[in-house]
C-alpha cells in the first residue's frame, strides 16, 4: 500500500528535464498519440462492472430454485407471496454472517444497496433519526465527504441539498483530527459517507485506529450518522484482511446508533439482479422498518431465497470470491505493470497498489488530471470524468483519476493503459512547458 | 354492478321487526355464534393475498433463464450486470401492452409498485414537479382521497404529513363534481389516489364519464398530479372489461403531464418477486429518471427478462389470468351467495358483486362496522380492521368492512362467512334493540 517513491535508473524525472529534451520527449509522445488515435480504438476503463467472466460464476444461482425446492417453505414462509417486510430469515443470517453482524442487526432489500443508501437519506431528510427533526426543517444540513470517493455517494446529497465538505484521505483513512473536530462542534453536520475498505477510488483500507476513532466520535447532534458503505466487504485480491467491527466498536463506545452500514451482493453474484442490506443497531433497524412498512409490503423473497441457497455460509462467499480474484487480478497487475514501466520515476503521478475493492487512482501532477482525460478521449479511452470522486465534480487540485480495470478483457486494458500513460505523459510535459515559458 | 336492493320473500328487515322478535333473534344467533367460538377456529378473510394455487400459476417463470437463454442478450444488454436505468426493453414492451402505453412510457423499477408510489411521493416532497416548489417547503400539502380506498395508499400521504380529504365513491367512482370543484380552486391540493379498475376495496369500475372528466381537470396547482394505480388491470373475473386510456384522454384535454400510472405483476406472477411500472408522459418519465439516476443504477433486469420470458404479450397475460380466474371466481361466489342466503331482504347492510379485483366490501349499518369485526375476532375469523379503508383508519359511518376471499381454501371460507353473516346480524340486532331501548 506505500506509495511507490523510489526511482528506477532509467527514467528520470521530467522536472529535471531540459525545455530542449521536454520538447523532444513531447514529440515521440505526440507521435505515439497519433498512432494509437488513427487506429479508431474504442476502450472503456470508466466503469466499475464486473466482467462477463465474473458473472458466469454465478449462473448456479439461476438452478437453486425449482417447483420442488421453492416449496420447500423457508421458516413457514411462501417465499412467492406478499410478507416480511424485512428479508428471509435465510437471506438474513448471510448478510449478517458477511460483516459478522447478528440478524437481528439486518433488513435484506432489493437489488440495490445505492437505493438503500438513497432511501436512508430521505429518511433522514423527511421523517428525521432518533426523533430529531427531518432535515428538511432545518436550515443547513451538511455531510463529510472523504475525498476523493464514490461519486453516486456525492450525487444522493447534492440531490437533496446537502452541503458537502471534503475530507482529505490519508493512507489509513480520511482525516480523523478534522472529522472528530467538526463532528463534536457542528451539529449541522448530519452524516458522513464511508468506505471503509478498499475506499473508491483508491483501494485504501481505514486502520483499526480509524476505525475505533469513527466509532468512539462524540457527534454534537444526535442525529448524526455514519453513513458505512461496506461495498467490498470480501473482495480481495490477495489477502484476506480483516477490519473492526465498527458496529461493536460504536455500542461499546456508547454510541449504539451511530453507524448505518450497507452490504450487498452486486459484485459477488449479478450486479444486476443481487442482494442489498441494510446493518445496524436493532433500535435503528426498527425505527427503520417504521417507514418500510408504508413503503413496501416486501422485497423480492424469490431472489433472496435464490441466494441463501448458493451461499450456504460466509466460507462460501469466499471461496467464491477467490474465483474472481483470479479474473481481476491479473487485470490489477496488468495496469500496475503498465504505470510502473512508463512512469515510475517520471515524477509525473503516483498510485496505490490495492488488495482488493474495483479501482487503482492516478493522482497526477495538479491541473493535470482533466487534460489527461481529455487526451484519452481523443485517443479513444474513456476514463471516468475527471472530478467525479468529489462533491460537486470539483477535484481542487486538477489530479485525482479513477482507472477501472474490471470489465475490460487484458488485451483491451493492456491498450488502454498503454494510451493512458502516453497521455499522462504528454499533459505533464505540457504543463511543465508551460512553466518554464 | 347493481345494489342488490330486491328482497326476496323469505327474509324481514330487522328493521320491521318488534323487540320481542328481535330478542329471540338475537338468543338464536349468540347460540351460533357461541358454537362457533367453541370450535377455536382460526380462518382469516383479511388478507388480499394470493393463494398458493394461484402462485403455482407461474412455477414456469423459475426456469426461464439458463446458462444460454440468459446469454442471448437482450439488445445487446447483459441483464446480470449493472446498467438500463429504466427497464430492459422487452420488460418495458410487456408493462407497455397491460395498459396500453407506448415503451417510451414506461419504467420498470423492483417488485413493489407500492413502493414506486411511495418513491414518487417523496419525489414530489423533495424534488418536485415540473419545477414546482417541493411540497416539504409548503405549508400545507393536500391529497383527495376517493373513500372507501386502499389502506397503503393513505399510509404514504399520513407517513409525510400530507392532509387527506375524503372524497365519496358513487358506483361509476368517485364523486367528480366534489373533485372538479376542489382541484380547480384550492392549489394546496396536489394529488389523489385512484383505482380506476376493480377498486380496493368495493371492486367498482370507473365509468367512461368519469375517466373522461379525470382527464380534463383544470388543476389550480401545476404539480397537482393523479395517482392512478392500476393494480387490477387485467384481474377479471368474468369477462374482460376495457376503461379509457387516462394518459392519451388527459393529454388530448391539455394535461399531458398530470397522470402517474402504476401497474405490478404482483397479482400476475409472484406476489413477492413481480415487476412494478411506472407509467405516463414522456415528460414524466424523463423528469422522474433524473432522480432515478440519483437513487440506483437499475433495478433486477434477471427477473424482467424472466418476465418477458414467461409473458410473450399481453394476450398470454389474459390467457394466464383466466387461471387465476378460475380459482378465484368460486370463492367469490361463495362469499357472495352466502351472504345472499343469510343477508338479503334482512337490510343490515349491502354489497356490491364485482367483476374483478381482490375484494368485495360489505356496508354494514351505520355504527355496526368495528362491532361486526370485534365478534368475527371473537369468533377465530380475522377481518381487515374496521375503518383501514379511511385516511386515519377513520370511517366517519363505521360502516364498511373488506372482504378478501383470495387467500383462504374454498373450505375455510365458507366457514369464515357463515359466521360472518351471524355477526352482520347480531351486530344489526344489538343495534336496533339499543336503538328501541
Amino acid at each position: 500500500m506505500a506509495k511507490e517513491a523510489k526511482q528506477p535508473k532509467e527514467l528520470r524525472p521530467y522536472g529535471e528535464m531540459s525545455q530542449k529534451k521536454l520538447l523532444k520527449e513531447k514529440d515521440a509522445l505526440t507521435q505515439a498519440y497519433n498512432d494509437f488515435k488513427a487506429r479508431g480504438l474504442s476502450l472503456d476503463m470508466s466503469r466499475g462492472k464486473p466482467s462477463a467472466q465474473q458473472l458466469d460464476l454465478s449462473m448456479g444461482i439461476l438452478d437453486m430454485l425449482d417447483g420442488r425446492s421453492i416449496m420447500k417453505l423457508s421458516h413457514g414462509v411462501d417465499v412467492r407471496n406478499y410478507g416480511v417486510l424485512d428479508g428471509l430469515p435465510e437471506a438474513k443470517e448471510l448478510m449478517a454472517d458477511l460483516v459478522d453482524a447478528r440478524p437481528s442487526q439486518v433488513i435484506v432489500l432489493g437489488s440495490s444497496s445505492l437505493n438503500v443508501m438513497f432511501d436512508t437519506v430521505v429518511r433522514g431528510m423527511l421523517v428525521g433519526f432518533a426523533g430529531c427533526k427531518p432535515w428538511c426543517k432545518l436550515p443547513q444540513v451538511r455531510f463529510l465527504c472523504p475525498v476523493p470517493g464514490y461519486d453516486r455517494h456525492f450525487a444522493i446529497t447534492e440531490h437533496f441539498g446537502i452541503d458537502m465538505i471534503n475530507v482529505p484521505m490519508h493512507h489509513d483513512g480520511p482525516d480523523m483530527d478534522m472529522i472528530e473536530k467538526m463532528v463534536s462542534t457542528d451539529d449541522s453536520i448530519k452524516g458522513i459517507w464511508c468506505v471503509p475498505k478498499f475506499t473508491n477510488p483508491q483501494g485504501i483500507v481505514y486502520s483499526d485506529e480509524t476505525i475505533e476513532r469513527f466509532a468512539s466520535l462524540k457527534p454534537k447532534a444526535k442525529d448524526f450518522r455514519i453513513f458505512w458503505d461496506n461495498a467490498y466487504s470480501v473482495h480481495y485480491l490477495y489477502e484476506t484482511i480483516e477490519i473492526p467491527n465498527i458496529l461493536e466498536l460504536a455500542a461499546k463506545a456508547g454510541n449504539p446508533d451511530m453507524v448505518f452500514e450497507f452490504v450487498s451482493t452486486s459484485k459477488i453474484t449479478f450486479s444486476g439482479g443481487g442482494l442489498a442490506a441494510f446493518v445496524s443497531s436493532e433500535a435503528n433497524v426498527f425505527e427503520m422498518k417504521q417507514t418500510m412498512t408504508v413503503q413496501t409490503i416486501g422485497y423480492d423473497k424469490v431472489n433472496m431465497l435464490r441466494h441463501a441457497k448458493f451461499f450456504k455460509d460466509k466460507e462460501a462467499v469466499l471461496e467464491h470470491m477467490k474465483k474472481h480474484a483470479e479474473i481481476l487480478r491479473p487485470k490489477f497487475e496488468m495496469v500496475l505493470s503498465i504505470l510502473d514501466r512508463d512512469l515510475k520515476g517520471r515524477d509525473a503521478g503516483t498510485w496505490e497498489s490495492p488488495r482488493g475493492g474495483y479501482f487503482i487512482t492516478f493522482e497526477a501532477q495538479d491541473g493535470c488530471a482533466r487534460r489527461i482525460v481529455e487526451l484519452a478521449k481523443g485517443a479513444g479511452v474513456v476514463m471516468t470524468d475527471a472530478g467525479a470522486p468529489f462533491p460537486y465534480h470539483k477535484d481542487p487540485h486538477d489530479s485525482m483519476i479513477r482507472i477501472a480495470p474490471s470489465f475490460p478483457t487484458l488485451e483491451a486494458l493492456e491498450q488502454a493503459t498503454n494510451i493512458f500513460t502516453v497521455c499522462v505523459r504528454l499533459a505533464t510535459i505540457e504543463k511543465l512547458l508551460k512553466e518554464i515559458e
